[in-house]
């Protein structure tokens, strides 16, 4: 359509306006919508031509403005913001345009606004964005969920501006109402357990093997070259030596320990065990993140508690340990993840395919990790598997790796320094791997004080018993 | 009232059946109200005397035949059909009548009814009934919530069937609106910390320490005798010689390894991180349930890994490491559970006397014992005690116990026998009383993909730096 834009986007926040810069970079016009003035001519002054990137503060100039059927994308925060801009768009759009929520709503608002926009014809979608500002502008993942018709006039612009993994976008349709939100939660509840994880091996180093920020520097960097290779591993090794404009060492040596989190995480662990579906190395980076914050405790009980001497260990003993049990507790935390997904799909009807999950995490998210390949060639493999840990070409990688999760594991509880998140991925594969676990002692306290009966090993059948007291 | 009945009770199942009875024996009047004639009848059997103990199918009967104000209590599975028993009442009552929701409702639910009894002149309490159908017989631990001067009125029947430590009555007005189901929500989130905890040194013990049911049996006894004693060691002791019926051996060794739950665990686990409370020996309790129950995939997964062997340890020394790990992990489990009670408090207006919750569990109620008795102590000590770590009466417990907890999860890690509740508990202390973190590195990770910024340990304010990429 002669002088209509192909693509839409409300919030020109520095995503939004780096999104809207790599739609323009892709062949594609852009059309941008914010009520900041500031903003809008920040992004027409940086698009260059108007022709190609254009902007407006009046949402009417904004609609009017972009072809048939409209695809609008809102990068504004989560909440009531989303159903604000959704209102005063309504009453310009017509049947068949579509709103695609790039934020991280919670999936239940999603299937709200989709059930309530399908009823005046227009297509929502709930689509979860990964890669940070730099992804935006460059290549992000793209986590759609929404009408699977409506996403073929979304489809070429979403795969020309994801990023690519050996020329494949990343992005793919995932599947109906909210799949794109909910699995843009649980790729976060994984970052948020792969980032504790990093933090824990960075500590038990500087720790038990006096590592300075150079060595362990160079340590993530050696180990990004080989199957730990991440967008997390990557960034640590940058952030380890990143000078302090303040001081004279370095910035990650003066930034506080307390960590903030914005919720998905917590939304995660919540929706799993919602589910019944144990995430612990997920639920556990959450708790850590809380007990960041209460600092001022942790300093009273410091000074109250005595802790044993962090023995040292030799530095290349450490170093092969953290490796193999950083790599080991990864996998694990994947495998909690991609079940809690698989999990979701039945009981919400996403038809997920885990394999075209992994897929598109390969390259663009923040959990982009050369493991994802591995996942992907897993799930392909057998589509119905039921968990990470169960493809044969996992079993090697687990069983190769499992001693130094056990030795550094040991090593946290005998010294002192929690290594939480890799603890709690070796309690999960202990347990999950444990044909015989000693529930049957709560089924049985639940069965004394609460007949709440018990089945058994040798019988079909619900029982109860009538204990000896 | 003559020939009026002092308490009314809706539910003649199990529980509210021996409620009535326990109401009966301690000198008042108390009338029953259930759908099923069978369970009319079998209360007025065993009642006695129709005039202290009698029954209707009949609503408007059981009204009727209680006096003002009526104190009606509800022992009904919690969810809608308290809504309907609630609905089928209203008509029949008059202005400050009461209705006691004894249930385990989720507290949001009871705020919700609160507010709209209120409207209608009825006073509504949530009150957790612990206890089991042993204790509402005779004397459970009892948590009301609701209108402080309408309790008035229910106060002295509750101290008379309440279960008592020492004399006093284990039963308080703890705050408004759904204090009591808060309260109890967090009692059994703790329950399933205290069942894990005992299940896994069961097993520990077995595996390392090859000790029989009957010598595991004599050992929880003799625990029962010291500062461990309480309700879930002395029953685990008990149920290790339950004979089974239906083969030559213990029942416990039949007992299917799958452990269900009727989601309070999960509710004190997600509503804790509503509030952004850690409680990992929570949080890894429920995730062993949800484990257990993929029984199916373990025992795949089983087959597909290695174990290491579980290497003998010294019986004496095995025990001596279990018990003092086991009532260091007793303490800290209690320590998360009253921490967030705490900020419940303040986010919810509960205005809760942690003192007084510890002081009401200290008989009766499944998670009772001997530690109460110290827990309430500290607490009276310091009113606004944030954690119960930080008690001076504590440090010496935990200090003196903490080195066996670091030798079992340490066993636990290496001989692939999982301790998930001892290591989390673990964790959770070493990361509590640590002035530093590694969160810094988490902030510093979200400040470089996401520009979320950061504090600093050296200055005020709020930081974001352009990271070297």
């Amino acid at each position: 359509m002669e002088g209509k834009y192909d693509f839409g986007l409300v919030g020109l926040g520095v995503m939004g306006r780096n999104f809207i810069l790599n739609v323009a970079d892709n062949g594609f016009t852009a059309f941008g919508n914010d009520l900041d003035t500031e903003k809008v001519d920040a992004l027409i002054a940086e698009g260059g031509d108007t022709n190609k990137v254009n902007a407006s503060t009046d949402a009417k100039v904004f609609v009017d403005a972009l072809s048939a059927p409209r695809k609008i994308m809102l990068l504004v925060p989560a909440g009531k913001i989303v159903d604000a801009v959704i209102e005063s768009l309504l009453p310009l759009l017509d049947k068949d345009d579509i709103i695609i929520d790039g934020g991280n709503s919670f999936f239940t608002d999603t299937d709200l606004r989709e059930a309530y926009l399908q009823e005046k014809g227009i297509h929502f979608f709930g689509a979860g964005v990964s890669g940070g500002a730099k992804g935006a502008r460059l290549g992000p993942s793209i986590m759609p969920g929404g009408n699977r018709e409506a996403y073929q006039h979304v489809k070429p612009i979403f795969e020309a501006v994801s990023a690519k993994y050996r020329g494949e976008p990343c992005v793919a349709y995932l599947g109906p109402k909210s799949a794109g939100n909910y699995v843009k939660m649980v790729h976060n509840g994984i970052e948020y357990g792969l980032m504790q994880l990093t933090s824990e091996i960075y500590d038990l180093l500087k720790k038990a093997g006096d590592f300075s920020n150079e060595e362990l520097s160079a340590l993530f960097s050696k180990w990004n070259e080989g199957r730990l290779q991440s967008f997390l591993v990557e960034i640590t090794s940058k952030i380890l030596t990143q000078k302090d404009d303040l001081t004279e060492g370095h910035l990650v040596d003066q930034i506080l320990d307390k960590a903030k989190q914005k919720g998905t995480g917590k939304w995660t662990s919540q929706n799993a065990m919602d589910l019944g579906i144990p995430v612990p190395s997920i639920d556990i980076a959450v708790s850590m993140r809380e007990i960041s914050a209460l600092k001022a405790e942790r300093v009273r009980a410091d000074m109250l508690y005595d802790r044993p001497e962090t023995k040292k260990q030799d530095k290349v003993e450490l170093e092969k340990w953290a490796e193999e049990a950083l790599y080991f507790s990864f996998i694990i935390t994947y495998a909690q993840g991609l079940h809690q997904l698989a999990d979701a799909s039945n009981e919400y009807g996403y038809e997920l395919d885990i394999a075209i999950i992994a897929k598109i995490w390969r390259a663009g998210c923040i959990i982009r990790a050369a493991l994802l390949a591995d996942i992907t060639e897993a799930f392909q493999k057998d589509r119905s598997l039921p968990n990470l840990l169960l493809s044969p070409t996992f079993v090697e990688k687990v069983q190769g790796t499992v001693g130094s999760a056990r030795k550094l594991a040991s090593l946290a509880a005998t010294n002192g320094v929690p290594l939480p998140g890799i603890t709690n991925s070796l309690t999960y594969f202990d347990a999950y791997t444990a044909t015989r676990l000693p529930l049957n002692l709560i089924q049985a306290q639940r069965d004394y004080f609460g007949s709440h009966t018990y089945e058994r090993l040798d019988r079909e059948g619900i029982f109860h018993t009538e204990w000896e007291k």
